[in-house]
């Protein structure tokens, strides 16, 4: 599950679920000298849906990404497959959009810098300039879009921003507590590239201050969530969750303090499954193969 | 934290906060020789309020409970404390409420007859006759309550059940996996009496079917909750939470039966808190002494 | 994951790592219409060891296990594998064996009673003879095998208890907190198939009392380990494992309470995962596909 | 729990139980009109001790810390009392121990700089000179003091440390993944005031390269644990420990990996603690007020 050093494919794919479907592809794979490193299936019998995510040692085979897919060509027609083929040696392209608080932010950069995930960060995006000494320091480029109460300005922003995000062309856009709401139209355009942690064990304190909310409530645990951002706020396809302990002897302060610590491991180890194209998402749920 | 072999007496006591609450009590404590086993303060500062549960050997004072009282008025009238002493000598008095699934039951049982818990199962309560065996042959009462579907006929149920605990006058009703939902009027009537144990982390999944709404929303955790039951459905002041890792390979049959051995775990937890009195209910809140 | 009502094969196989296995299996399952209900494969890099566990729908087949396992012979003896076919058809017999402390008998005669996992107890062996009644009277036989402290006699004990297990033959012995320590002999005469629960994190506290040792080293969490029964004394290969917090004020008496829960949980999956064959053993390790 | 904003006393004593050491204590406070924020008290049965903590409210009191410990002289006295006050207007000196590997030591910089931890990082010192750049432009001085191979460059190594630690004199000295065992000497110099993370969850797996004894060990679970250190390897006093889950697909990297997310967690939490003066050593075990 580490960042690799050797060249890998990984063959994602999606379909109605058949008898053969692993046969006919690894038969497929096999037939080229495929080596398979690491193998991971699921059928889903409420819909009767196959998933699939391969990883193939690229140098047992003969051809690269594109020759691996046409090699796949009859089987994926076939079972009418719902296809994608990563290669690790094009390194995955990230930007980070962050607001005031920068605990996820200085996470993802030294795991970023220490080589501890594999990805680039191609810039990060901010509505205050608060973190631009940070990132500029480690040569990545800092983007000041200020974010105006007023509405009109704010969707100003948001615009600037989209034209930012076509310009650098992310993979992923990484929201590592920003604390805007996308507008609508934004969240439709990047589908199942845009990444949020909220700090809330989701669908419970969906929507602003959840730990206001559960220091409200009295719940004894808090917890964080990383999901695919959807125009349906704090609702996309949940990718990682969890938790910890607190009680009654803890402020509002120490919940914040105590879930900081939450949300950073679970952005990290839900961005992680990502980058490593571990995540299939089906309908508003996740596939997450680990 | 165990269940105690030597007489104890639990001084629970919450007020406004105040300087010299502490030195007032304990000063009365020490003055007729009491031995503090465990103490617990708490101030919390949002509301200005103080908790307290003192744990005195009862054997070191030289009255019981009513004369411990009466000593301590003079202090409880000049801090308008509201306080509470109970007397381990008297043993807790629970009825158990349950409906087909017989889990929790199984754990209660269990915990009460190898007195792992130190309480009194004075009779089990269920819309269904089923479990009428195991819990007879303990020599417990069982009381077979039928709920049919039929409003005005489930009222009459309840009618039977009130009557029933008024006359067993339990200090503490258990909704151990009780499917139904007591109306207003009942909750209203034992307050602070009857604990319930919902099959989600709530806030989340509130209400009807908790396992079928998790599943639904592809949640990576499912959890469950003890509070104290109020009119406000599944909303009452919570005293225990945990959960366990799920994942998409789980079924709603697979997640049920995770869910389960969260739910036993965590009634059982939140009743002993409950039964060795460190649950002080404040607001919509618990402050928990452990 | 939960108890099938399909009759389902399990295939379990091991071999050397190499480039077309998956293929010829899944390509002969193929050939005869095999349904893959569920597949898991994991290549060790260490050892280059393969293992996979593939569950079929057994009316996919044209034949039963025995006929699978002909049809699969070309394929097994291509990658000389280790190969096994279990029947869900066939109930998983298990002798249960107990001393004084029950809490984990009473969780397994649970959830073997209202069919939370899927197996039959064929009997329940104890040195003690405290549990005759709840056992007899859910109709399971009762063997009171006394276990003194003389070295010969306890000799004699284990000998009686391995004529038994040899007469009932059942597939998996389950120690349920069995506090003798099996002789050598003992444990290498069923080799994987006898499963003890211990009652810390291993390795810390092996051998005996492990929750004194536990409250004298100050450790902040107290664990159990389910694992398979070597003639080294809590050294077998691990199943599961999981940990509680505990802290200074839980005495003795609470870090065993507390550790009772996790005991019975950990036992409970570790079991689970044997009964659905979804634990291969490798070297001193395990290979638990979930 | 959060760093505190007003200036405060915080009380730490330890004696023999007795009647009356509260009532005394809190006396003497309330006679000079001290406002209690926190209180925790504990009697530990097994060698009738008394621990307790009491936070003071320093504006409440007439006098300073030194004053306070005046004004309690006759009851620490009275109950021969280990006694010490700290006071929250003294900010605390941290040195940091680090080699190579950095994550510990970017996540308590980030802590420091943040605020989120209340101390003052006074310098680090590390065997590369690796971090040099990371640790002077925050402004803190960094010292590279080799530690070779040869025993006697090492001790010489280990003097030169102590000589820097005798100059800048912290409170507390960390070591925050400091892969050198300490001299006994060393250990012996600065009692309670040394504190390490060790990455596992001891006892299990104490001394060199824990991450692959645990490999090897096949546990399902990786630890860390933050003590103090004494003379006896990895077996100090434990102030705090957790654990993550792992398989058997887990890889010695992504152990390692997992187990690096523990580690930093368990760290600042135990520091923490340390910091705002929860943890009491008693014998070799910590009471930890939380």
């Amino acid at each position: 599950m580490a960042a690799k050093e050797k060249r890998e494919f990984r063959l994602l794919a999606t379909c109605e679920d058949a008898v053969g479907i692993v046969a006919a592809v690894t038969g497929c794979l096999a037939e080229h000298g495929g080596s398979i490193v690491e193998a991971n299936q699921f059928s889903d019998p409420d819909t009767n849906t196959f998933f699939m995510r391969y990883v193939i040692d690229a140098e047992s085979l003969p051809f690269d990404g594109a020759g691996l897919e046409k090699a796949l060509q009859p089987v994926t027609d076939r079972f009418t497959m719902n296809c994608r083929i990563a290669d690790t040696a094009q390194p995955h392209r990230v930007l980070i959009l962050v607001s005031k608080t920068s605990h996820c932010l200085n996470d993802l950069l030294y795991r970023w810098r220490t080589k501890d995930m594999d990805f680039e960060v191609i810039g990060v995006v901010s509505n205050h300039d608060d973190h631009r000494d940070e990132v500029e320091r480690r040569g990545i480029p800092y983007h000041h879009i200020p974010m105006p109460k007023d509405p009109q300005a704010k969707e100003e922003g948001f615009v600037e921003t989209a034209r930012l995000i076509d310009e650098l062309n992310p993979q992923t856009i990484v929201l590592a507590r920003f604390m805007q709401i996308l507008p609508g139209w934004m969240c439709s355009r990047y589908p199942g590239r845009i990444i949020n942690i909220h700090h809330s064990f989701l669908p419970a304190f969906a929507g602003a201050r959840p730990y206001h909310q559960a220091s409200e409530r009295g719940v004894k645990l808090t917890g964080a969530t990383c999901h695919y951002v959807t125009s349906d706020l704090d609702a996309g396809p949940i990718i990682e969750q969890d938790v910890v302990r607190i009680s009654h002897h803890d402020s509002l302060q120490d919940i914040v303090r105590l879930g900081k610590d939450v949300e950073k491991t679970v952005l990290s180890r839900g961005l992680r499954y990502h980058l490593e194209d571990r995540v299939l998402v089906h309908g508003n749920k996740t596939v997450v193969f680990r």
